[in-house]
């Protein structure tokens, strides 16, 4: 089959590769409809080693169910599945709590070397990972749907931690498919206002569009001082930190509301960071956030796709072919496309 | 009157200073009965440059009101009262979400060059700040009703902002009185199982008289692996971290369970700590904490005291006159009191 394949920085290629088979009873194997770029996917394009590679792409996908093994029991072949970023059992300690990302099974964790962005997938602990899709493949919702297996997940989570209420006011720091999803997300849990920062005017624009309240186009010092005068000089109570840079984090010091709180969603690009006396502890700041269990959240966000009323998929500016990839991941890179959508 | 003197680093001095007087309307003069010295004195007692000297102490105490200005509404001359840390107005946006400790009053704040540990202060935003007790000043409740001041709200305000529960299991790393009081807090919020971590037996033993279920007297790997093992490997949803220091805090990232919480109420020794992926994000550990608002918790916590519930008072292990309060540093500072009761 065809698959996308990084072989270092700046280096994607779509090529032929074997086609994956059942390796274990609990395997369903996934004929892909639609897949997609992720953000995360940029820091590798960025800086991948050559010795690393190469090594398949794709962590986003919906596809129809091919082949099962013979455990997998909630399943069937013809089944339109999503799947979320990371592999979970779904019966262990830590996904019975909602925590999928951290579920214990070995054959669990996020997806390496996994072909999303290709014809077909190995799914592992399929019954666990995978949610079946009341669609047809073809269906107007599909981009909608897809964000279900990362972007909107991971925006809700990023709000949910955070603590947004309708009591809250909230700052969003990015204009990436996260940062806008978290901007949904935020909304549709009620927050009473929703401060975007962003530069990217079409983004910014949709931001608005997904419940934005107030756009913050200014950075650092001149961006947080932007803030507070929104905020009659406090901050806001939540911040969503979806870029996952020191200067966001720092951003996010500054605009954050004594007693607040900060949800980071975008992969830190750091280790240490400022959390004594002046940044996070004299103020009672609270630090939220991490991978999103998305699996935990699908059967909650996915009615109100079904039902038309909120339309996560609005993200995906650009729809392409399989081999179309590599200049995916270009335009994604240099800013000219929000998040692609890949019809293999 | 008589008051305690910080000249620098390990000289502490009580000496006649000028008396206190009422210099705003909305102050209260009080006429101090009981007092004590505070786990944070020893961070200025271990490192004060004498040119910031000479400088009073004392942050926590109960006393009979002598006097109050014009504006002052809610007390009256002999009310017995107890003062939390931090003065507040109780009136502002803060005080209102109950963070007293960021009240926005220009008057609030940490006490700093006040005289706690004297005969006599004077106490700003009087209604604010201050807390009657409906006892007499020789009640034998006082020891407990003057962790009121701070360490019992702080040991509480870990275990709140942890998110203790009666589903939570807890480790406290610290057998400070803040240590203890937070495995007091936690047992009375219902945590089914609260591990203590450290090394003074006598300390420990009053600990387990709290509620703590376990004791682990080793500290760094060898300590995080003694909690793992209590623990199916995992450690626990809730961290108190008591203490402030690197190593601590480190403790804490090893013994916290994924999607747990990290409270910090140690005031932290160090600015940049490890908060990226490997230490935090990956397993959506959160942190939380600071200088706990313990005027927001002293309606709450003071019934339990009356009715004879709790005992927090029992942190105290000595109790000494006005003069003898170099001693008691000396003492608290090598570890040979737990804590000091104050009686002018």
């Amino acid at each position: 089959m065809r698959a996308t394949l990084m072989y270092g920085a700046g280096d994607v290629r779509v090529e032929q590769v074997p086609d994956p088979v059942i390796e274990r009873p609990t395997d369903a194997l996934v004929r892909i409809t639609a897949s997609c770029v992720c953000g995360s996917d940029l820091w590798p394009y960025a800086s991948m080693k050559p010795e690393g590679g190469p090594t398949l792409m794709g962590h986003e996908f919906i596809g129809v169910v091919e082949d099962a093994g013979p455990e997998v029991t909630t399943l069937a072949r013809g089944d339109l599945v999503v799947a979320p970023f990371a592999v979970s059992d779904g019966t262990c300690v830590f996904c019975r709590e909602g925590l999928h990302t951290s579920c214990a099974d070995p054959q669990a964790g996020f997806w390496t070397n996994a072909s999303g962005q290709a014809e077909a997938i190995r799914v592992p602990l399929a019954d666990g990972t995978l949610v079946k899709l009341p669609v047809e493949a073809d269906s107007a919702l599909v981009p909608s749907l897809l964000t279900l297996a990362d972007v909107f997940g991971t925006g809700h989570h990023a709000a949910l931690t955070g603590g947004v209420s309708p009591r809250t006011r909230v700052t969003v720091i990015g204009d990436g498919a996260v940062g806008l999803l978290a901007v949904l997300a935020a909304r549709r849990l009620g927050a009473e206002r929703i401060i975007l920062m962003g530069r990217h005017k079409a983004r910014t624009d949709l931001g608005r569009e997904f419940g934005a309240t107030d756009v913050v186009s200014a950075r650092g010092e001149e961006g947080i001082e932007a803030v507070r005068e929104l905020t009659g000089g406090h901050g806001t109570h939540v911040v969503v930190e979806a870029v996952g840079t020191m200067p966001a984090y720092r951003q996010a010091l500054g605009v954050v509301r004594p007693g607040g709180v900060i949800s980071r969603v975008g992969i830190p690009q750091y280790e240490d960071a400022p959390i004594g006396f002046g940044s996070l502890f004299l103020r009672n700041i609270r630090l939220a956030g991490g991978p999103a269990p998305v699996r935990a959240y699908i059967e909650e966000l996915m009615p109100d796709i079904l039902n038309g009323s909120i339309e996560p998929g609005k993200v995906f500016d650009t729809t392409i072919g399989l081999d179309a990839v590599p200049v995916a991941y270009q335009d994604m890179a240099a800013r000219k496309s929000l998040k692609v959508l890949v019809k293999p």
